[in-house]
């Protein structure tokens, strides 16, 4: 990477995914650019520093980029959110993550959308997909109901779920376990000697689910036009915020100093709690 | 099973467990024991009719048994609520349900215990056993800290996790897997060929799991002298009887007419919801 590469170029930076597979590539790109897409009236360019857009380490084993753009004060997206990662493994592996998040706001209190492929092996990769809700479900089962069951968002999960690949992933945090919705798609995807391998489970698997859970999203969140009442927002901001800065904390506090030196994470720490108003 | 035996000797009948294997029975009997001798002086004797603390359809197939106490005024106990079930199933067959569960009033805000053993086949059992919260863990993480993390409540679920025999269960109802927390046992144990029995699993596994979440429920819950305001308790109440009216609703209101025929159902829905004060 060169220096130029750096300058005025950010979502093609952050779109070109360089240091995944083809597949994996792929369907990143698709998902952004169906959202980028479908909401284009409502988004605002990405507004990002370019050393934020994409750094790297001192030592240049690590990189990553950011892409946020933020949603125009009448339209009820929040923000959109993309990352990509590489870091060189010690044991000369490496570990690859990228993620896509949309977060609406507290003119709706329809649920966001979070997708996270970690991979950290040729072989096996983490898939964290859902519509985290944004109300306690057992509070307001008429929620659970429309946004869950009526759309029928479990079917996806227990698509993926068939396969011998595929086993429950846990994450060690509980704060996480306890954000995500009863139909997440936490899983962890071994490929198997002889079975398919990773890219082809990405394509063929990973792939069409993603893509339906974000369609979902889309058609019945993004695009739902559910509107709250001014008493209930103070409420669902309270909570977004609460979720928003434990995730920071959960996510990135601890890792990216570690990864990429304190100047560079308190650089992107800061845009992040800018973006996120936190 | 002859009328006799009806009368007056609820807890005793309750206790018999007899459908299910010893150490399934030995397991629910210590259990339920453990509860009954340490919270002894905070309970009222089970004051159910005879006819729902045992009952069967018309065909003899179906039999079940109810036990309910509940807590004096003065105690943090709401009431505990054992059961067991048998039916015999068209296919030769039979089910094989028992559950113990204990709920707090509002005038703490400390976790309910929920067990519950699903034996549909010789060599199948499902088991869900959990303190679920009495708050939105996204919104209180302060809660999730002191019941969940602190006590250590996943490291059970872990153990269990490494048997071969442990998958996963995903509950038909999304309102059921709403109202666990992060760390519920929700699992399938399928016995396979030539390597563990299902009664050793329970003895040598299952038993020593659901004991120590119960301690931990015994310990920081029921005895946990975590008291809230006057202020609390009137959402607790919303929320616990939101949770009591939906349980109903799923885990019985379908089910029951069929198996013990409406008149027993009434009686028995009837006398759970009375204690359920809903």
């Amino acid at each position: 990477f060169s220096m130029e590469s750096h300058s005025n170029q950010g979502p093609t930076k952050f779109m070109e995914f360089p240091y995944v597979s083809t597949p994996h590539k792929s369907l990143m790109v698709d998902l952004v650019s169906t959202v980028e897409t479908r909401l284009a009236s409502q988004l605002l360019p990405c507004a990002l520093p370019p050393d934020v857009q994409y750094y790297e380490n001192e030592s240049g084993t690590n990189h990553a980029s950011l892409h946020i753009r933020s949603g125009l004060t009448s339209s009820p997206i929040d923000f959109i959110l993309g990352s990509w990662l590489h870091c060189q493994l010690p044991t000369g592996g490496a570990l690859n993550i990228t993620s896509f998040s949309s977060y609406l706001n507290p003119s709706t209190d329809a649920p966001n959308f979070l997708l996270e492929l970690i991979q950290s092996s040729p072989t096996s990769l983490v898939l964290i997909l859902d519509l985290p809700p944004r109300k306690d479900l057992v509070l307001h089962s008429e929620y659970l109901q429309t946004f869950y069951e009526d759309t029928q968002l479990d079917a996806p999960r227990q698509k993926l779920e068939k396969l011998a690949e595929v086993k429950p992933y846990y994450s060690s945090s509980l704060y996480i376990r306890s954000v995500v919705s009863p139909t997440a798609i936490l899983v962890r995807i071994e490929a198997q000697e002889g079975g398919l391998n990773l890219e082809d489970i990405i394509e063929n698997h990973v792939g069409p689910v993603a893509k339906e859970v974000l369609g979902i999203w889309l058609d019945k969140c993004a695009c739902g036009k559910r509107e709250v009442g001014e008493n209930e927002r103070g409420e669902l901001k309270t909570r977004d915020d609460l979720v928003k800065r434990k995730t920071i904390e959960i996510d990135l506090g601890s890792n990216f100093p570690r990864l990429f030196g304190p100047d560079a994470a308190d650089r992107v720490l800061g845009a992040i709690r800018e973006a996120y108003r936190v």
